[in-house]
């Protein structure tokens, strides 16, 4: 099933991808039924980044990186390059050479189930990378993998065209279909936490706000 | 066992509780015979916070955060929050908007043997927080766990009421009866670190100021 | 093997060691064959630290950091010192004294498979240092270890008076007599990265720059 | 996505299944492209058991182990039940009761990414597991997941009805419709290996029966 | 808080401490409120001992196993060695001579939140250890620790004279005043058991035998 | 420097090699100092394996198992394979075949930093391996390696031709050249133990045995 790079994807509407990046991690995650969410090993090389974009997704051997030049060019502005690696890898695939390339044509990041290395570079650039882990190690190009094939990348089932979001609190994926429905209920979220946010700030408890006094001691809950 | 919230429990002299915090982790952990200290995954969300303040724990069900809210109403100023699962987890128990209600009672920090989220908004609200992980993994509602009762947390046993330390080394816990007498050892150690710094600082080599080379050469080390 | 302080050691000449620094750990990795690398969970304390300088090598117990003084004692300007336990161990067997000490001696930093502690002073300092946990456990002087004996740190093969270069990339070791032939190398790589990152800044592909299509082809991508 | 039990699923061929498990895990893996292949971590809790079985898939919250019940019913015999769990979870989600019931039905074994307990009436039971833990932690019933509906276990997605294969190796899953077709190329792996087999054992070697020495010449090895 | 050794430990009645060993590990820890279990990470290093015994409780520094003679003389027919480090540590501090010594007194096996050696030896003579770790490195006999004090072992608070139960499953320990009730409810549990096990291995599923199916409906369960 | 076979190299004498086999890992890692052991997360694929013989090195890049071919061809009767990968990789570079083959030329057994498959296979065969890993996963044959190198396998330097000692407890490295003289230390330490073992058996205290008390009273230990 390797060997194949898939040129034609569909992807959502860039309008709601962008909204999607505002929402955020958690607020996305809860949106659409708390799913998606990539292992939480996946870290930020720096804090701050908050993106979202189309997955371009790259299925490598370990330690063989040559499919990412393949992916390369697969790339439409706005996508994020997504890759895994067909067993178990913490090899630094990704350096500044590539995320210059990258970034020349629109990409906004990487989330990457492996090493990613040049990090004062990446950071000076400000290219994001979600990864496993900052290894220096290099990687060889001598095998084929696939590029937009379904994948799973740190536990989740990401097929291309999907949309990814990232910020501090890690990374989710939103299938390409449920993107509009799901920004809807994340927005209604948000809505909703401004309130919230500021009853609590005022000193009114969560116990009162959501009305759980009741079922606690329903469900037997003693103070003593 | 669970179930029970206890809702007056005995805190330290809060003058007391501050001056530890000044100390910080590796002084105050070595001024009480080198224990207290929780496992070295306890790390900080962000760098440069140092806190101290009395425990009110909680023991929750993995994946669920219902006690937390429980929790809030038994916090006094000066508390920290301090959750321990009841078997691993490394969901999000914990957010912006317990962190908005924790902080408008004067909890100073969160220390969570599991996972939080919102890592933007903790950060901008400089409420600081030692966790195992980092994971926008949603928690339910669902089972009953207790507050202010005895927990292991991060391997470091914990009554409510003792005085937690954190900061960038990590998080430290001094039984409350011997708060005070920690605080004096505590305080010794530090009068005694500045003349020291100054002398290694001026070149003067530890094997001369703390005489160890009599003992180096009578355990048999050989110079070659 | 262990009591035992080799006092003279061979180091590569200052400016190559310079230079190396300048370079940085994935460049001189691959510069030397992909070799020398430190495991990657070895991570600094804070980022944007990049230093080489000549192995002062630390043998010691678990749990014991008296080695330390005893190596401080040997340390020339520019020498950083590594240290690796007889068996594993995340303790904190170094602080704010320890590195005033070996800053005062002209110490570059630390490199150490195991804990360290302080991290507000150390980075107040500005005394890097690369470790396996950050840890505030305290450490005994009991036991002997050695000094400037080969070592296996972080699964790296590591003589004294070898060149450590470590950066936010991680750390790789550079065997002494090898030091100006691969700095040759590694400037070489560097030159001609420049002349890279402008075309491919410019969007032009790595698959035309590197000429892989027609090698890829022949391996049997398929675009579809 | 929670909630919803599918009752209807499509099955392999009951001779088809029956005869991957004994081509076994190694040889299906390599014989559908090095693919389907559950991370390590998963092993058996005791050696020798080699099964395959048609995937009846579970969706679990953490600590949760409620849809175990609801998928039993839908267990038809030759059946595997897969679990994975909707964040990491090691809790003893299965024991002798459970066993005992899908056993009733005709199930052939558990793949779990969680824990498992009762491990002494298992083994005797000649009930075979494959976890990432094993664990006496009980679990609750509160909450709603899913059956038979796709699933990430252990880093490979299985849809309900796959094949999923299991022995001291560990276990891997093919795509019901790629069954017959997999088990074919199996079969004629293993015809070709019972020849190699032999040559090996009789002291050729694979230098000469893969005809390896030329190309390795060509890639520049060198005998020294 | 180091250097005590305490010589008077009451222990739990011995009747209800070997009964305790019948119910086995699972059922003890759901018998006393699923409280109690050690870390999943402890392992025996044979499958089949089914120990319980009170706990002679051991706090000794990473590498050095000199508390385990002194221990050795406070053990009484029936007892368990239990032993946490002060810091994390897989040292092999406990081989065959340390196994003969223990149980020519009468020892019934070791929980070691560390590392243990001689394995082959420890097997022909039963006597079976749950530790984290397999290893040879061997201990000295350099800083005291101390000998019944409560210790935190593989993350469970453990007093002189409670009762641990071990088995294929792992550890668990019940405080010793709980003893005789918690052997009461798990016998109550195991009586039950017996009916339960016939009647599913009948056939009934436990969606009937526990009247699941109005509370999943009500919960919103479909099926589809 | 990958890419060389080294095709003569220096063994011990093989009464020395047979006689350390018979002592034990525990026993050699004692008689040369403490020094030697592979880490403890290298586990035997079953029981009651114990091994020594002379050390055909080889470092692979991760995945390919190339080398692996190589290396049997300089296989003499009574070495032992020890494999490094140049990165971390739990991939499962050998089983069956390589078995064979390895074991028609007289190869006592594998040692390797990675992964191993076909155990049931292998323990039929009674070609002992300790891993870091099981895994199913294949690997290619696409970079060269080298054979017969210095390496670092599971945190130990080790040079073709050492002797390797393996068994229930893990593994250990003896240098050639010192091979005869930890032979006579270990056998030593065996004559000795005898005794001991009888007087531990009979009763007799360690404290007592090793003349511990007074040292013990001196440190300051307190019975209360």
């Amino acid at each position: 099933m390797s060997g194949i790079v898939v040129q034609s994807i569909d992807r959502a509407a860039p309008d709601v991808i962008d909204a999607l990046a505002l929402c955020g991690v958690a607020t996305v995650h809860e949106a659409q039924g708390r799913t998606g969410l990539l292992a939480a090993y996946m870290r930020p090389i720096y804090s701050g980044a908050r993106i979202a974009g189309s997955a371009v997704t790259i299925s490598s051997p370990p330690g063989d990186n040559w499919m990412v030049h393949v992916a390369i060019e697969q790339l439409q502005a706005g996508d994020i390059l997504v890759l895994a690696p067909t067993s178990p890898c913490e090899d630094g695939y990704f350096g500044d050479l590539l995320a210059t390339s990258a970034q020349a044509r629109g990409c906004r990041g990487l989330v990457i189930d492996a090493g990613v290395r040049d990090l004062r570079d990446l950071t000076e650039m400000g290219f994001p990378v979600w990864s496993k882990a900052v290894s220096a190690q290099g990687t060889i190009k001598a095998t084929l993998g696939s590029v937009n094939i379904p994948i799973v990348c740190a536990g989740a089932a990401i097929q291309p065209g999907d949309v990814i979001i990232a910020d501090d609190d890690g990374v989710c994926v939103v299938p390409r279909a449920n993107a509009a429905d799901v920004l809807a209920k994340a927005q209604a979220r948000e809505a909703n936490e401004g309130d919230k946010r500021a009853r609590l700030g005022s000193g009114e408890l969560g116990l009162d706000m959501y009305k759980m006094r009741e079922k606690l001691a329903e469900m037997g809950l003693k103070y003593v």
